[in-house]
């Protein structure tokens, strides 16, 4: 490689950072050894040529962008197979670098992601271990899809209208879908890539509804690959983002499989078509709260990049001339622009930090389950579904205030931003609709209440109700303890108040769910502070353990950037504060002074920090963001690759315009 | 028209409507003959059959996407050259049908937007009457844009880089761009549509720099649209939305133009090299705060796109079943849902009726320019500035929340959700951005905080202030006006506090600038306080004086909106109004207990409000949204026209996919 020249205020800012960024990269990556692994596989899979586009994809047209995606997915299906991407570190937050290093390639996502990251693990954990081995022995050539939502019904599962009834007679299930509404909508790979997929459908057997079952479908010949008799399946168009992961949708006319492709490792149908329930239908749940964590951590990786981004940029350019006899100075020194991005990096830490802890949470309830101890999954459901909403609508939140902050070129999307801008945001629907989440959370805040009212105990993260009720209300420290306390103080009030809106409609003599209805704007409000409190305690909590593993350098750093987020949100929620908190004006006052001062500090750290996120070019994939802030050269050596560039005159002037300069001029 | 059932939802929806949506049309138009003006021009042109794609653009390659809409582009501006789009009615708004118009035909915005909205006014405002007639007479076939803003500078005109350096010898300009950064970049339609654009350079003459003035500088041949030697020029590349402006670069290698291509209306040139200044700069000046005004009665009609579309998919979707033995409920009768949509809703009527009021004042403020009256024109300024940055802030967070609220469909391009987010979201940046404006205001209200300390009267829109430093308090009242007092004490109290932080680090030595730039998150508060106090305010006033004019059914629903709005936001802002007024937690319930019953007064009428927007189907593009309510087939209907979909196995399998599994056989 030929020595690139970095720009010279990135080098200023590198020069200029207090504490040692490998050190910051190893915490971020969970240990030394996931470093190591990660820059390996890294090295490796994107030294493979063939996946290095010569024309970038949104160039393309949205079939080409498919085919093209099918052909780099497919390398990177090998790779997989191969298992070199497998090879994966122990992690201790619950994603792969698979995902990362395979977004960075694709830019957006692969049609196969679903066949990794849901149909071969519902495999695994749902079909009987001999049908595992039927279908491994076989040597199916399979590659497949989950296909749950439909046209009709998203986040509640319960209202899917797919059919699976049993034929006795000929040992079959009989797959349809009664209506436009009853087609599978979504599933990525879908449209044209897989041929088999996990069907959720609408268990009947003896006349009998059973609710919802996983069955495996074929839905394309192996060898042809055109649809199978009886299945329409098709591409559903272009979306906001995700372009390129070919959702499909599908519909069934009385398709018929093997009574034995259901998958019967939990709940099965006898071949008379005697219905046997699961023993315990808890377990597959657990999917359903595993997806919702993982998240917590995929949007901090996510946010990680578009605060690289912003934050080189902010550094690499400079605007206005306040001081006449000065230069323009870099846009990062300008408060506003501080706190626009900080609070990005902030969230980014948080979420990630959160999100480890989540999921260490979740392996060990996990665990407990197998040993038949189910107690804690409902606390761990309430925790994942408003930690999901939260965190998700958060991210979606400070990647747009990471474009804005890039002004107009975040809007070009050789910046990414507007790319990763589509990923995140299609977090805050899927695996859960965001209100329907912090909904969720709300049935359990509202039992939980109800218990501390009886004078019950409560379970760990709700326990604080406990003490705010009693006290009635949370006496103000300006200190991190005291900002945490009041984050429970609001939340103890709003759950009080949305359960006392609650309670008394029913005793208005309104029906329960028409009271909860009533209520629910004052119910996504508690839960959603339940939330706040919970990342906050947390956050602070594990930074403050993290803090005596490091060196004094990195902690101080650390501290800082824990401190600026409670502090950002005890400003935004200073409302909540003083209604339910002894805050006062000059406590406002000295967090606002103290979040200012928070932003001078953290600015002379801002590039090392992002440096320590360590995403490689080719997975930041940011003309803005580039590790050697040659933000204007790459912006127009990517405006060069435009096909409308490649010929001095476009031929639509001959067709179009110039036939209407001739009329003009008549 | 073959009879179209329409949604038996809807049809219910419409049929207990308890207002006149006729008479609200012509509310929302400025009147009958507006919008029977309006139906006749939609009706014209959405009749042009060559309009209409047999593909949806989004399926197109980037380079495609530009040629078809460079087809349509040309139908366009023949339409317009014949007048027909221009005999536009007298509006009110500042915002022609034109603009609409094209923008559904378009979906996005035509390579010609910046011909007819900023080149050819520019050339009637700053060309000298000699130069308009020879340009107009010479019949020289120019198609332009207007080019100002620059690799390296935006909203910071001073910084731009390329120079316009007189040659007395040769009586020529000679335009270059000294270095990558000085290249113009954004121009719509620059890249491959003009051939002639207003250059903004830097003006030297003498060996003197005279600033920014406008150049009129042909680019391309007029017969063969080949760039002329000195010139290159090209497209920038894809964007978040915009995708058909045709968006470009241009740079100039000492590029010479007759001194006469100066726009001599103000400044001008003389043969010999000297320098005459405008007598008055001040009228350029009135461009860029046109432009502003405009932006904020455009991002109401979008925002009354996007929750067209969310509230009528919202009455035909049903999700859900609280009650086991009813069916699933309209979404529409969530709380949470109409928490989402309703302020979508009111805030389109609050931006409309605001920018009205704006664009009456600016009219105002110009008419009194051309007599030499200057002394309203700051204070335009300002407001013109905080207006712009709130609502297209405000606009493009309540079209996510509309896109939000559509759950996954919102997700998919053909609800059309994505693409107006596109172009709402880029007007938070373009024409000023968004902090630089709120900045710009500040720097009005820090002013006028001085002259009310030294008991000097203020101007209209800030006079508040002088109440309520007086006062040092508001005194709550739980009504609209009480409501609207405090955001006044609110704006008051920031405004206060934002001008304390900075005298005081003025005191400490602090050069003035840096200290503006210390108390910057302080100022941008304050200035978008007083945004909300004239929103407000303003909003609350015309309504009042518009339910005088029409029927008392249609006086309740416009009032409903607007007390919903101030509702809306004084919980938002409980915080601000706990610091600044004298407002109690009981208020804060019963405001709460107050928003909760407008959602239910408002929820009735939802579907009837949003028709009145009455925006054809052809200009909606939306599958969620179109009057019928045909969501499930429309969306089936769409991804049926994917290319992928028009063959049963892409070729991809048997390229890609098949030797995969061969190899995974192995």
């Amino acid at each position: 490689m030929s020595e690139v020249k970095v720009n010279e205020d990135l080098v200023k800012e590198r020069q200029k950072c207090s504490f040692d960024v490998e050190e910051l990269i190893h915490l971020v990556d969970g240990g030394k050894h996931n470093t190591l692994e990660r820059k390996k596989i890294e090295q490796y899979v994107l030294s493979i040529k063939e996946l290095k586009d010569e024309v970038p994809e949104e160039y393309l047209s949205h079939k080409e962008r498919y085919e093209n995606s099918v052909r780099k997915g497919c390398i990177l299906f090998m790779v997989l197979m191969k298992g070199i991407l497998e090879r994966k570190p122990s992690r201790n937050d619950g994603i792969s670098y698979n995902y990362k290093i395979i977004n960075g390639v694709i830019k957006d996502i692969t049609p196969f992601m679903l066949h990794f990251g849901m149909f071969l693990p519902t495999l695994a954990s749902q079909a009987s271990p001999e049908q595992q081995q039927e279908w491994l022995k076989k040597g199916i050539q399979m590659i497949g899809t989950y296909a749950q939502t439909e046209l009709g019904h998203g986040t509640f599962l319960r209202g899917l209208e797919t059919t699976a009834t049993y034929d006795a007679d000929t040992e079959e299930f009989v797959i349809h879908s009664p209506k436009v509404t009853s087609y599978k909508w979504w599933p990525g790979g879908l449209a044209q890539t897989v041929n088999h997929c996990i069907v959720m459908a609408q268990l009947y057997t003896k006349g009998k509804n059973h609710g919802i079952h996983p069955f495996l479908v074929q839905i394309r010949d192996i060898e042809t690959h055109m649809p199978l008799p009886g299945i329409k399946v098709g591409d559903i168009g272009p979306k906001l983002g995700f372009q390129t992961a070919n959702n499909g949708f599908l519909g069934f006319d009385n398709y018929r499989i093997p009574r034995m492709n259901m998958l019967m490792k939990n709940s099965q149908v006898l071949k008379d078509g005697t219905y046997v329930k699961a023993k315990n239908d808890k377990l597959t749940y657990g999917t359903m709260v595993f997806v919702r964590v993982t998240i917590v951590a995929d949007v901090a990786y996510e946010l990680a990049r578009a605060a690289t981004i912003a934050v080189r940029y902010a550094a690499v350019r400079h605007q206005s001339k306040p001081k006449p006899n000065e230069p323009e100075p870099q846009i990062l020194d300008y408060v506003t622009q501080q706190h626009k991005l900080f609070i990005a990096v902030a969230t980014s830490h948080a979420f990630r930090t959160v999100g480890r802890w989540l999921w260490s949470t979740y392996t060990k309830v996990i665990a407990d389950m197998r040993h038949g101890n189910m107690d804690q999954l409902p606390e761990l459901h309430a925790l994942a579904c408003c930690l999901k909403a939260v965190c998700s609508k958060d991210a979606s939140t400070c990647v747009e205030q990471c474009r804005f902050a890039c002004g107009g070129h975040g809007y070009m999307q050789s910046s990414n931003l507007p790319i990763i801008y589509g990923i995140v945001t299609a977090t805050v629907t899927y695996e859960g609709e965001h209100t329907v989440m912090l909904l969720q959370t709300a049935r359990y805040l509202v039992k939980a209440y109800k218990q501390a009212s009886e004078g019950k105990s409560l379970t760990p993260t709700v326990a604080y109700m406990t003490k705010y009720l009693k006290s009635g209300s949370h006496y103000w420290q300006n200190t991190p303890e005291g900002i945490i306390g009041g984050f429970q103080a609001v939340a103890t009030g709003k759950i009080k108040e949305a359960c006392e809106s609650l309670f008394q409609h029913v005793k208005s003599g309104k029906d329960y769910e028409d009271a909860w209805n009533l209520s629910s704007v004052r119910l996504i409000n508690a839960s959603e502070a339940h939330a706040r409190a919970v990342l906050c305690e947390m956050f602070w909590k594990e930074i403050q353990r993290i803090s005596t593993t490091v060196s004094p350098s990195l902690a101080i750093v650390l501290t800082q950037l824990a401190e600026l987020y409670l502090n950002y949100w005890a400003l935004e929620k200073r409302g909540d504060m003083l209604m339910y908190s002894t805050i006062t004006k000059e406590d406002i006052s000295s967090l606002q002074r103290r979040y200012e001062e928070l932003l001078a500090l953290i600015r002379p750290n801002a590039v090392g920090i992002v440096d320590a996120f360590d995403i490689r070019d080719e997975i930041l994939c940011s003309t803005l963001g580039a590790y050697d802030g040659r933000v204007y050269e790459r912006l127009m050596e990517e405006a060069m690759k435009s096909p409308l560039n490649k010929e001095p005159v476009n031929q639509s002037f001959h067709k179009y315009i110039k036939p209407l300069l001739i009329q003009a001029k008549l």
